[in-house]
Order: C-alpha cells, then structure tokens, then sequence
C-alpha cells in the first residue's frame, strides 16, 4: 500500500486538462494508485525550481514512493527520460537536470528509459508527461522491475546552481532559489552545511539590504521588515512578517545572496 | 475498481470550498470513491471551454468512469441535468451545450435526470453541483442503473462551434478553441478531419499573422517566433518556444482561425 | 472507511511544495487515509476567512472526517494545537479562533494537543502543518484516542466577527465574511438567524448600494445589476449576474453591510 503513492510535480498549471490526463492514464493501468500533486505550478520551463521542490517534498513521502517531475523546457527534442533510485524511493523525469538536488544528496542508481514497450503509442511529440511518465509509473507502483525500464548510466545531466561558492575566508556568493507563496526568499545556504548560520554573527547581503538579524519564526520580526530565519527546510530565508520579502526586496529567483559569517 | 473514478470539471476555481463540499458529498454516499479533479479553472460560464476539457480529459479514462461537469451560467434556471452515456463512460453535466464536442464524437444516449429522490433536500437554487451532481454521481459509482435517472430524451442542447466551416475550395474558417496554460492557440482544425496537414503545404491565418511552418515540437521553432504544431490532443496549435502564442498574437478563445491547403 | 478521511484547508497555495510534503507525512503514517483539499487558497494570515470555509464545508462531510485547519499568522508563537470534537468530526487548529464560526454552531468539546511524542521531530518553528497537524490527524484516522493527544480546555480563543450587530428596532449592522471566486459578497446574515430575508420587504446598504430586489438564482437579475441572493450557504449575498459584485461594488471581506428590514 505504500508502494502505491505516486507524484506529481509539473509546470503544467491547473487550468488545462493536462494533469487529469495523466491521472486518468495512470488510474486506467493501475487502478489502486494514490495520486499526490505536489505542485503543478513550478514556473514554466524552470527546471531550478522544480529540482527544489523534488528534492524537499520527496523527503516526507514513504519509501516505494513513484516520484514523477515534468518540468521539461526541451519536451520532444532528444533528451532521455530518466529513472532514479534514491532513498528507497523512484524518480522519473527528463534528463536535464531537474534531479540535480536530490542526486547530490543521496546515493542514487539513474537508469534511462529506453523499453518504449512501456509508453503509450503512438508518443506525442509535446506530451510525455501523458505518453512516457505516466504510464511508466503506473507500471512501477503496479510491480515492474526498475530494470525493465533501461540501462544504468553515468552521463545524466547534474546541474550545480544550489552549491554556495566560497569566495574568500569568511565569504561565500548562492542565489535565491526559491520565491514561496509567502514571498520568502529561500537561499541555497544549509544550516547543515552552514551550522555557523544558527551560532555565529552573520550577514547575508541581497539586492540593496544587508540583513544581520536571524529571527526563530515569521512573526517575530518587526513588521514590514525583512529578518533572517531557518526555514522548514533547513535553508536560510529572508521573510517579512506578514509581508512579502520578494516585494520589499525587489529580487527573484536566481538573485545573488552573499553570505558572511564572522 | 475501475468503476468508482469520478472526475470533477467546473468553473468554481479553487479559493473557495465549493470543490471540496462536492467531494464530501460524494465521500458521504460512497466513500470508495475515487475523485480525480480535470480543472477548476474553465472560463466562468465558458461553455465551449467546457466542452473542449471534457472532450479531450475524458479519452484517456478507463471505462465506467463517471465524469461531473458543472460549467453553468444558467444555474437555478429551466435546464435541465442530463446523464449521458458514450464510449463506456458516464456524463454527468447541464444541458447547456457542454458536451457537444464529446457527443459529436462518439455513439451516446442522453437521459434527463429527473428522478430527484437522488438529489440533496432542499435543492439550493445556485449550487446543483453539490446537491444534484455530485450525489447522482456517487450513486451511479455505487451502482446506480442509469436508467434509474431518468428518460432517454433526444432533444438536448448540441452546439457546432467545435466545427470549422469550408469557405472556399481550399479554405476553411475555424476557430480558437481555448488558450492553455503555456498560452499556446489550440483551433479546431484536428489531424483526423485535416489528415492534409501534415503532409501538404498549409497556411494559418491567425490575428495578424500569416503561419506557415510547421513544426514538430515546442521546442523547434526560433525563440519568440509562431510555429504551428500539431498538438497532443491532434489540433492545429499556435505556439511559441518557450513563450506565449495568445500574448505575442493577441487573440482569445473563439478568434477566427482561416487555413489554406495547397 | 468512513473514519479515514482528513481534510486540509490552509492559506498555503498550491504553488510550493508544502501541501504535498503533508501529504507525504499522512499517507507516510497512514497510507489508508483520504486526503481531501478544500482549498489552500484562504487569503494568507485571513483567519476569518478561513472560519467561514471550514464551517460551510465541514458540514457535508460524514462523521468521523478529521479536518486540518492551517490559517496561522502566528506560527511558532506560543498560541497551542487543538482538537475540537463537534457534529461527530474533528478539527485540528491552531488556537487563534480560526473554528469561531463552527463552534458557535455545534455543542462541542476542545482538547489541547499538548502530547509532543505525536508529532514529528525536530518541530520547526515555521510548518506545524508538516510537524505537529498533518502527524496528529493521521494517528487520530487510524485509531488515536482524542483524549490521548490532551486536556479538556474552556479557554480556547471565541471570536465574534460572524455576529451581526442590532443597531435598532429594524437595524443589523453584519458584514462582508468572504467573496467567493465569482465575485460574490458573502454577508453573515444567515437565513436561520434572520427569516424574514425570505418573506419581507427588506433593504441591504453596502458600498454606495441599496439593494432591495431578493432574487432566487444568480442568473435571475438583470445583466450588469447587483442582487440579493440566498446563496447555497443560507447566508444573504450580493451577486451580479455574470458579473463580479466585489468589483462592482468595490468593497472587500470585512465592509459593513446594514441590514433593514420593513
């Protein structure tokens, strides 16, 4: 039963019938699945996000989870589709680098899905989230041996933009990752990477703000202005209690953030 | 098991609870049931919208599915509820014309729904989803004969905007169907009805544009430039790589499509 | 079967991955259980909003459902968990008045959940959807005793906002609690309360507006003209046929709107 969990993470929006496609062919192979969206909201063709959102929610799903990422800015040109095996669970998504998060955190076997006995014919050329990722994890949660999906490879694409860059003894240059519906600003700094974040004096500098003060909850800076917290995820995050940090700053994802721990 | 999918349709959006009354209702009366949303997000009162994710969702479902569609701008008013029944499957919807484009496809038989010992006590005037739809449903995935709903009638609302219209020896007028998320125009030129697409030299007159190339995906054409494609659900589709067909074209849904084959 | 159901209403969005990671602890727990979304689209930190959904939509779901409720401005502050026994359901909250609506309602009970073994570890200061809501309801679906997760408590938060206020023989002065996503406005004088909606001549003073025509559907007043309805809730709303009431009227949750009746 709990091998029978797959989700769904695209940037397919929820106003069309893309997503009820694909749970209507998974449901039509293997009636008992459990369907969970994660998001369906990842901006259009930014793989960055989507290689966030994976590599954080699949952390609470239960081992023999069917992970399926569609962000895919190159569907129908020649990339592979890809099958993961990592922490007991099963990630399938193109290769371009959406798995790049989780691949650096856990020790992983990637397959390529070349057995096209397991896709729907004839297969669209803008529609693989319909014709390849579906009906491949319908088949996994139903039994398939991962090895029937294809070879194991080493030359899937690993994309390095959530790695902080030490550029001097007490200075490292990350980016925003992240924007959540709060308009937080997730950073690419760990606090387990980071420990000092949580111990020692520190600033983060992003757009034209120099933040030195690490709050313990959204609430408890002073309204409208930006504090520093450890989020949910362990990541350092610029917030405003009951604001918006993305507003006030200014910044998006991608926007340098260069930390200093004193 | 197959038998106890019902998938939701409507323009309810989902900031409100309407979605989730519906569900409860149907949880109350069958909780086996396995509720699958298509989209909340159809076009407040676009019927032809309607028409076309139903149409197009509701192919790749397995057989016995019961599919709900609440798209309604006449809610509380004479029309009636019908339950139609083509390609294995189960419609449930007003009879305000949102099925067309499924019953000008497959074989059908429309019964009024009229038995309301089905429906909730009182009957609100603004919300049939939850007090005829959603517990007809549940009881049809319960076992309900679908005879036991009603009449077959023979005079329920058929619409043709779905068709395009030949204008000419060469020429025909269609139309936009819808704008999906991606922003990419999707007629109502389809491969089957225009085989001559894919093999002959064709002309898209579209806004104020003329299109010519046809590509074979999204990915193909040059950056910021209309292509066409023929799209996953086989119509003729306006897009641009990585960008937005409807913004850069400017047209909406139900704008004049004219194509020339050669 | 019945007894398996949580429902989750949270000001969260559906863009980030924080529904779907409680899902995963959910299911992780108990991966028999039926997870149904109201909406995550409560506006951010509007825990009057939020009250009005979960105590419309809880009432048609069957005894047993546990319902999560995250609408909490103050996360990681020191107000407590609790669980409120009412109507034969259940309703995990934080303590800051997001169940007013339901309570005044329904005879009911309200625990602390106090027993810190319930919830996942370490308990971030920012997502106790994830750590301490999303855990307890999946242990109360499959067999937790409510009264294993804390003490009886009579001094949970009450607010009143919902109450219209006498203001004179013939006078209520109440408000707008929600618009819906068709631009309803959404007061609080329920039909229960106040009858005489339905069977005398009455006024209602909101915006610049002096509404006195009761219509029965949406679909009913001229096109373009604001109404009087008595929507699928039992409470007193302003609609325009076809159109948004909140964009023509210009008031948002909150306005006043003065009741006479005559």
């Amino acid at each position: 039963m709990p091998g029978s969990i797959i989700t769904l993470t695209t940037d397919f929006g929820l106003s069309d019938h893309f997503v009820g496609v694909m749970k209507g062919v998974i449901l039509g192979i293997h009636p008992a699945a459990r369907i969970v969206d994660i998001t369906h909201d990842v901006g259009a063709f930014e793989i960055t996000e989507g290689a966030f959102v994976i590599a954080e929610a699949s952390r609470w799903f239960p081992r023999g989870t069917v992970h399926v990422v569609v962000v895919d800015p190159g569907v129908g040109t020649a990339r592979r589709p890809i099958l993961a095996e990592a922490a007991g669970q099963f990630f399938l998504a193109p290769d371009n680098g959406v798995l790049s998060m989780l691949l650096a955190r856990e020790k992983h076997k990637v397959r390529a899905v070349t057995d096209d006995r397991l896709f729907l014919k004839p297969v669209s050329s803008t529609f693989h989230g319909r014709d390849i990722f579906a009906p491949v994890a319908a088949q996994l949660v139903k039994g398939l041996a991962p090895a029937r999906c294809g070879k194991i490879i080493r030359d899937y694409l690993r994309l390095d933009f959530h790695q902080p860059v030490r550029t001097g003894r007490r200075f490292w240059t990350g980016a925003v990752l992240k924007i959540d519906g709060f308009g937080n600003l997730i950073t690419n700094f760990h606090i387990d990477e980071f420990p000092a974040i949580a111990s020692r004096p520190l600033q983060l500098a992003i757009g034209t703000r120099r933040l030195t003060q690490l709050a313990a909850t959204f609430a408890e800076g002073p309204a409208g202005e930006p504090v520093l917290v450890v989020g949910s995820s362990g990541y350092l995050e610029v917030a405003v209690n009951q604001g918006s940090a993305a507003r006030l700053l200014g910044v998006g994802v991608g926007a340098p953030a260069e930390l200093t721990v004193y």
